[in-house]
């Protein structure tokens, strides 16, 4: 049984202060916590019903000493998700080193001030789908450990790595170890017919207010996602999570041809 | 000001149930209102400040009878959202007659039980940037008069149409017309070989069940978006909103070559 504090002390973990000053986070989920054991990540505490104990056996191994079985009703009470779930993770926030030289080879992602945890999530999915690693987001970026991006990388979060860093001293840094810097603008080139290396930094700005002005000197090349019918002025727009998953889906269609 | 009546009536279409009886949903927020009010919907009542109501006055032509000046706090009281609006409208809902015949030079977008809001308002908001103007949903699917769906389109909602019909239905008549069934499958050609027609049909499935059984049969193309490094298995998947997203840009981007 989970005691009052230990209720507390989980749901201090949805306040980003809390997380830091625990280095913890929360997961929850068959796939999510099926995915973390596996990971590389350090699991610290695990509350889980009879059931999903008994159907995850195979996994025992990775079962920290504090594994607790748990009433669906107790895991409702503790939960951040709406719909129930059969097992909570605690998890120790695990700590990266950032070098900018070893995102030379590589293609990146760099974000400025994305604040929805949908669309980090979201973000931090695709990236992993398309063999992007890391992502370097601005200092004002939501928190990735926030319960609501961790659900919502469907698991990605154990393979992708992210570094909260500002962003007008890192881009220098990724510029002297030879990166071309790309980024999306309404007058910029044709995505589909631009030159695109294989290696470089896709930097996505905020949701409603693009990127920040003093960003924008750093951007080598200028993209743009065609609309439908072309040419159309229009006062349509592209999410965010949408016009990322665009672009990197281009830079990896120009490697399989 | 908003008497108590006027305000829990509103409040009662954040509920299907009675968006349904009254045959109204609610829009709030400058660009959406905005582009309500030059769309051919009708706006039934606006609610907004002295400022908005200043600042909007070149679309005096366009306010409905019943236009209120109301304070920030009662906006905020009415409102659905998380952060204060300054404008809110009542909005008639439209009612489109669908014709199966008439989607059959363009491509459209079937949705099979998409349940989360901010995903079908995301998917409506693609289908605009690609001039995707048509969008038949399961019955099942999360309701686009919604709030959340609604603020998530962005103003694309006045410009794509929704149909709700049941889809085992629907599918052989789109089929009878001539139209080509486009999904996905783990197992499906790479998108981008696989030869693709100017019209026809992308159908997109639930979040977590992908595609219903019953409806597998009538896919005549499965497609398959490359992961990579290309052929690694893996855990991965695609949000629903940004497969949809690349499956439409690689329609169009054929179109451009």
């Amino acid at each position: 049984m989970l005691s009052k504090n230990k209720i507390k002390w989980i749901h201090s973990l949805d306040i980003k202060k809390y997380r830091e000053t625990e280095k913890l986070f929360v997961a929850e989920g068959q796939k999510i916590v099926g995915e973390l054991l596996v990971s590389s990540f350090s699991t610290v505490a695990l509350y889980a019903t009879d059931q999903w104990f008994k159907q995850n056996i195979h996994l025992g191994k990775y079962f920290p000493n504090e594994s607790e079985v748990v009433t669906e009703s107790e895991l409702q009470k503790v939960s951040f998700q709406k719909s129930p779930q059969e097992v909570m993770a605690i998890v120790r926030i695990p700590e990266y080193i950032f070098e900018s030289k070893n995102l030379k080879d590589k293609l990146s992602i760099v974000l400025d001030t994305i604040q929805d945890p949908g669309n980090l999530g979201t973000i931090i999915r695709l990236a992993d789908w398309f063999g992007i690693e890391n992502i370097i987001c601005s200092m004002d970026t939501a928190d990735v450990f926030n319960p609501k991006v961790i659900q919502s990388t469907m698991g990605a979060i154990f393979r992708v790595k992210l570094y909260y860093k500002p962003l007008e001293q890192v881009l220098p840094e990724l510029i002297n170890a030879g990166l071309p810097i790309y980024g999306t603008a309404l007058d910029g080139e044709n995505i589909y017919t631009i030159p695109l290396s294989e290696n470089g930094i896709i930097i996505m700005g905020n949701e409603s207010k693009g990127l920040n002005k003093n960003l924008q000197s750093f951007i080598h090349h200028k993209l743009f996602i065609p609309n439908f019918p072309v040419g159309q002025k229009n006062t349509e727009s592209l999410n965010v999570g949408v016009a990322t998953a665009i672009i990197c889906a281009e830079f990896r269609r120009r490697l399989l041809g």
